[in-house]
């Protein structure tokens, strides 16, 4: 009905289930079990009637000057053009892939990876070419290959489902072989040993996003960011809406990263339990991939994880089933306190007695 | 540097100036001059920080349930799922823009309207086709006309620069020949005495998209939608970001929407004021365009649209300058309180003297 053939034949990305309305432990979508920090919700009730009636600043200036002051420890180089702000991280990947890749134009992915990056090259009639990592999660020489039409390529590192990670240095190695760009997508950095912020300097071809969404607790907000050289930068500004971020989620996104030791306090409790789930799934018999991220892949050595994520369903705690086709399904748990993990190690011993 | 050719060889929208410090009477980018319903402020307080913790609901539907309700009267075919809600109506119109228009196809806008259909167009790579309001700012047949690859058209109802309207009668004929949707972009619909929802119903090509940014006075919310056929927005929902409503713009979008005490008043203000803005300027020797918008197009009889804007500027009263190329160019000036037409009556009766 009127639409683009490649639209009509996709199916679309499916985001994970948010339900409004009963009582849920919440642990599929990866967002934070603690409420955000205090400065930002002091951030949102200070925004006034009158600044709501004007438009917001289109590029989010106040954001970028404090990302800058936080980011150069790492990355010397920055100044607040080297940043793009976004509507969530999911406006920058869609800002990057329309910038870079037409019609028939060719987008890398890892797999089994994110399965938006798909979705993106869809809507832009663009081909995809999924590289399978190793199964020690390593990334093969393959995905720095050159390839006809090939304008960019995603990596999210920590990458999900699994949350490994690629090395800074391997990274670098694929980044200086590829032909077109490659954006790490950092959702999951925060969680994580290492992270590529200093590399945008070292390659052009390097870009780094962010999001407010995981380690700032902040997913309702809306809020991310792209760390890239600047005349990759200028380019994406005209492709973004001119108003893509509002006033409240600049005023909150600014106040949040500016409260660092929040960001401190609860990375420590979320990776702190992230070992207690581990440790808990593995004694119940799951194989559990080490994590990097705020939530871990589980795949049980005798039950199947569609029936293991029914009943946990029923009984009131959500995680995320995942099927890839030619590749296995699993389940993709989220970090939550340390009482939802309780709970669900306490169902899925059950679970796994009587299954 | 790595980006498409269509976008690095295109200048990108410039959106208005939106000074940040300095006092300036605003007056450039049509913007409400009441501030907003105080019902969307408490809407904001209401928000907790558990809520900002989870992803927003994906389809707004607080408000896509409250908007039906609320066009049910002159629609009562709407339902929630013919409601598609975006961050501002500049999303809406991207949306829609990637849905039905390929690389290499068409999309139609009369002349001179809004700029930024243009550059969605050449963000898509595709081409565009300005069609040439007659002299009394009706549309001629051609804005009907078949051609090669043509996907979608643009109009805006009221138009801008101009705050011209195209009846409503007029809109339904022109859109039956059409081979492709027409998005009627009512943007500034409420200060006008006719509308296009009804037509929605009576023809599937017929699209409505609105936005709290100038009659709720919520620019900086970014909140806008679209009312089109469900078949319609079912796909658009595909190529839309997942979560692209935050949580805070949901609840103060549906607060305000439900406000229609505060809309009716604040619209009796504006337009006794754009009546008098109106008779002030004609007074003073400019061609004013009776408008039923919240702005109007004025050029004045004997001094320079460009000279008389910036005078204006350095007196501390912004309003928008446009140059049309191969039509000519003038002065958009919005409709603000009483107080700021007097005060910008004041100086242009000094500037007009003098120039």
């Amino acid at each position: 009905m009127y639409v683009r053939p490649d639209v009509e034949s996709m199916a679309g990305y499916t985001p994970g289930e948010q339900p409004h309305g009963g009582k849920f432990i919440k642990l599929n979508t990866n967002e934070n079990p603690y409420p955000p920090s205090a400065a930002a919700m002091r951030a949102i009730a200070a925004v006034s009637p009158q600044s709501l009636m004007r438009y917001p600043d289109p590029l989010a200036g106040a954001f970028r000057i404090r990302a800058a002051e936080i980011h150069f420890n790492v990355l010397p180089e920055i100044s607040p053009d080297w940043i793009l702000c976004g509507n969530g991280s999911d406006d920058i990947l869609t800002i990057v892939t329309r910038a870079l890749v037409g019609a028939g134009e060719t987008l890398r992915l890892p797999y089994p990876s994110y399965v938006l990056y798909k979705t993106l090259a869809q809507i832009q009639g663009a081909r995809f070419q999924e590289v399978r990592f190793a199964a020690d999660w390593s990334l093969p020489d393959d995905f720095s290959a050159p390839a006809s039409g090939l304008k960019l390529a995603f990596l999210p590192n920590p990458n999900s489902p699994t949350g490994t990670t690629v090395s800074p240095g391997r990274i670098l190695e694929i980044a200086e072989r590829l032909p077109c760009p490659l954006l790490v997508d950092e959702a999951y950095a925060d969680f994580a040993n290492e992270n590529c912020l200093s590399l945008v300097a070292r390659c052009d071809r390097i870009m780094v996003s962010r999001t407010l969404s995981k380690s700032h607790a902040l997913a309702g907000l809306r809020f991310g960011y792209l760390v890239a050289h600047p005349r990759l930068v200028e380019q994406f500004v005209k492709v973004k809406d001119s108003y893509n971020c509002d006033a409240l989620s600049i005023a909150a996104a600014t106040a949040a990263i500016d409260d660092q030791a929040w960001l401190a306090e609860t990375r420590a409790k979320v990776i702190a339990t992230r070992g207690r789930l581990t440790q808990g799934l593995a004694e119940l018999g799951f194989k559990v991939v080490p994590s990097q991220a705020n939530f871990v892949w589980a795949v049980h050595e005798k039950h199947s994880a569609k029936t293991i994520y029914e009943r946990l369903k029923t009984s009131g705690v959500l995680v995320r089933y995942m099927n890839y086709a030619g590749w296995g399904d699993g389940l993709r748990i989220s970090v939550g306190t340390d009482g939802q993990i309780d709970a669900l190690l306490g169902l899925l011993r059950e679970i796994v007695r009587i299954a």
